[in-house]
């Protein structure tokens, strides 16, 4: 049984992510930049300036950790298929004629399987920057954590700037004032993966892939399925922070947030469900 | 006759554009920073910030082309003479008693005259741009276009930031959102050098650049002359929008925009005429 | 007496950085960041976005020369000593119970001279950031004078974006339009140390290191003591704008500037003591 589950997590860890993976996460990431307000109006004012926020939303981890590691940021270009395949599901998303393609994948079902395939590219995003990184800085695990996270939730923590271009400007806000599920659980990944990578975790790599794709995919769905907005971590935060950064009041404070976590401001490109359905319901 | 047009082709091509046509746009980009709202002031509060500023304003498309390639973007002041030179004009436009330098380049013929050869530049930077993203990137002809587009309006693209170091945040609006014809006119300029560097157009390089270059000093003077804001491009962008990005609503009111086109919001440094004739108004 | 003075200087300058002096830098910078407005309750609700706001005050420097050079930004990151011994600061300082450690370091005295040894600092980074850009690029001054302030006074001149991380947004002023003293001072410092490197200047580099960081030590012991905003250089720099940038009435206006000049809007990571004593008579 033990043989043939690490088989099944060898095979798995071998997958190629183009072309359906990819496209999963292009689909979803346009998707969700759609469902951000005033997203249409650029979409018909302004072409250019949508296309470029849609790049960033789908390549955003790439850029943001070329340009943590001084590698030049419009790299992603010169990967012409997936530009073009980034380019056709915005095109077709934003411009088909009465909303078919949008209409369509918001069907819950069909919506439930992209974010679901759109979480597997994650784990394989988190690795390669992982790998990468290390690469370049032998055991510097903090350049790699954070190469990894970059890789794994760059759209996120670029959000504000993506948000620029489309002349939209929230500096009141951003993922790391008010994380948002897709970012901490890249940020737990990167960790777990870097872990593995300089072998403080005794962990096959192919098992931890599986392992970790499973609880994001499980977790994402059933956020998804139950309208629950409370993050599987909240507990394990609350703990984290009482322990390490509360005396009394800021503990008690953190327990009374447990009840009502705000983890609802997610951004436009990594947020999968939470705006979706409210949109769905309108468009319809 | 035909030979007679190629061989000017040829000589042209051959052009220095140091110093004159250097400073001439240095001259432009200098006059249209002092033209914006509040640089006057901040010149005399603040020297420093107004010199970094018109530096950006000069040197914008070298800037922006090289954070894009992971390049040191300060590497233009290793050009020093280039940058003495920016900042003799600099000094001279910002600090001479009774305004005479600004006022002398503000005189229409002049005016016509450096805003003229400021254009031909353009086209010496967006060559120079393509040529080294080829020099990276073979055949990657989406970095060739970013880049050559970059090299060219570099100062528009980031006029965001430029603005932002004189203590000015408009977030609302970008030059993505809302191109100014400059911009527009680079990335034309830098899909047909694109195309020509890696032989999809059959035209000599010195040709494309001749007749590029005319088109832009023509169009340039034409606007300066007529006052006329409406781009050459405005009946091409909204059949192209019609056809790509249009079902009724957006075609119909693409059509109804023709008429009133807003390229009048264009940025500091690239702005060459539409500020020039009020402020020389109050002035004189 | 002379031989004595030059002994003094020459092992002043092998003077070992770390960790005493780097731990005095970390502690001013962090001090400087929990002072800042809404810095306690960010440090509650977002330790991470409070961490990163603490390595921008702490490696700012650092990383707006590697910004500049093109080279990784995260590269701070690789050395694991300093990263963690700046974390221990911060860790103590804002979450120690009782907030003991913040204020045994607000104790006048203290403070006194941990902002004493981290002006120490400052000449280390100067000297080193020109020596670096040097081996880059020879004989570039301006650019050798551009990365020796970046690495002077790095955290101050980004503090716009140190900002952003905390959810603050303040466009309408930066450290180049309104220049803290420290940034002032690091910007001298960087024109002394090109100038000596390139030979420029007839002292040798010791001896300048010595008496630099004396003056640093002295004006802001003395400014802190005094509670004197007044910049050392408020009269030199009105004689300079006079004579460059001023026509009699901006000249009138600098020389009435003179007795009120506005140097009390230092930034989080480079406020050394202007914010101090009004919140270290709050806390006690």
């Amino acid at each position: 049984m033990e043989q043939l589950l690490g088989q099944v997590a060898v095979r798995f860890s071998r997958l190629p992510m183009f072309p359906f993976f990819d496209l999963a996460h292009y689909t979803a990431s346009v998707m969700s930049l759609k469902e951000q307000r005033g997203a249409v109006e650029i979409s018909h004012n302004s072409p250019i300036a949508c296309w470029v926020s849609a790049m960033i939303c789908c390549f955003g981890g790439s850029i943001l950790s070329s340009l943590m590691l001084a590698e030049p940021p419009v790299a992603f270009l010169g990967n012409t298929t997936s530009v073009l395949l980034a380019s056709s599901v915005w095109y077709l998303i934003f411009y088909c004629p009465h909303d078919l393609v949008y209409r369509c994948f918001a069907f819950p079902p069909i919506r439930l399987m992209v974010s679901g395939m759109k979480e597997v590219t994650r784990t394989w995003k988190i690795t390669r920057g992982v790998a990468h990184a290390h690469s370049h800085y032998k055991n510097a695990w903090m350049i790699m954590i954070v190469i990894g996270w970059a890789r794994g939730a760059g759209s996120g923590l670029i959000s504000n700037f993506e948000q620029l271009v489309r002349g939209v400007w929230k500096p009141e806000t951003n993922e790391l004032l008010k994380m948002s599920y897709p970012v901490k659980v890249s940020l737990v990944g990167a960790v777990l993966f870097t872990m593995q990578h300089i072998n403080y975790l005794p962990v096959a790599k192919h098992n931890l892939m599986f392992f970790y794709t499973i609880f994001l995919v499980v977790t994402k769905v059933t956020m998804m399925l139950t309208e629950h907005k409370t993050s599987p971590f909240a507990l394990f935060e609350a703990a984290l922070s009482c322990l390490f950064f509360g005396w009394e009041p800021t503990c008690l404070k953190a327990k009374g947030e447990v009840r009502l976590p705000n983890n609802g401001t997610s951004t436009a490109c990594d947020l999968g469900d939470s705006g979706k359905k409210k949109h769905a319901k309108k468009t319809e």
